[in-house]
């Protein structure tokens, strides 16, 4: 359904967030988002084609949001990674239908347009502020950047 | 977002559904349905082996709906052959987290639940119900079944 790139670009996106202001480095960023360092650059060299992170070369370098969370929507997050693809024209290439999707296309199309109205109106502060669960990434709700990560060379 | 593999399932079981209860050869839904024939068959062995569609081999062979249309949710399609997932535990194996999502994973299972409601509600029957608009797969509202397929060998 949603690509595991959109799942790390959502964990490191949270986890930029969390660190604001301070940047962090993309191996930090991969212990606590459990992502593999290799696939993590992939997917933040796309937030940062996309304007939603900021990449600070050289020592004391690494990434921060440059989108305030509150202003960032989960739909940005996806559509900088794996796209939403609305259906604007019949897959088909049938030319009675064109643009007038007939009701299999039409169906399929409305789904897709629910999805991206929800992740629209989300925006990644809507998350962090929810309460009464657990914190996203986070073993602890006292400090989310001591919790214990599991990791191989720890 | 919903792959070519559901993209294809829907219009196999489609154009089963016009030709009910006549058989449909392999090459002729392949070419009905502009679905490479290699690609198709391993859609339609997805299909079979849910149960929503029958297999005859043999002369005279070939597929049919095992159920109706009118009883196929869209949901059971797109579950045959590229299921959707719900997210039933903390994907990061967080212990404080397990099956209570954060708000994080708890938004992303919702969007998937929402597609999830809405195609269980939809039956394959609703769609070929519809009017106002063109039918899948078809370029002519009179006759869908002999309408002019863009085909190499044609």
């Amino acid at each position: 359904m949603f690509s595991q790139t959109v799942e790390y670009a959502l964990r490191a996106v949270t986890h930029l967030a969390y660190m604001q202001p301070k940047l962090c480095s993309t191996s930090q960023l991969a212990k606590k988002t459990q992502v593999p360092p290799a696939y993590l650059s992939k997917v933040l060299q796309a937030l940062v084609r996309a304007g939603i992170v900021h990449s600070q070369r050289g020592v004391g370098g690494g990434m921060t949001l440059i989108t305030k969370a509150d202003e960032l929507a989960i739909l940005d997050v996806v559509n900088a990674v794996d796209p939403l693809k609305r259906i604007h024209k019949c897959p088909l290439g049938l030319k009675a239908h064109g643009e007038n999707l007939c009701p299999l296309h039409r169906n399929v199309d409305d789904a897709i347009g629910v999805l991206e109205e929800k992740f629209r109106n989300t925006t990644l502060a809507d998350i962090l502020a929810e309460t009464g669960g657990s914190m996203p990434l986070c073993n602890s709700d006292s400090d989310p950047f001591i919790e214990p990560v599991p990791d191989s060379d720890n």
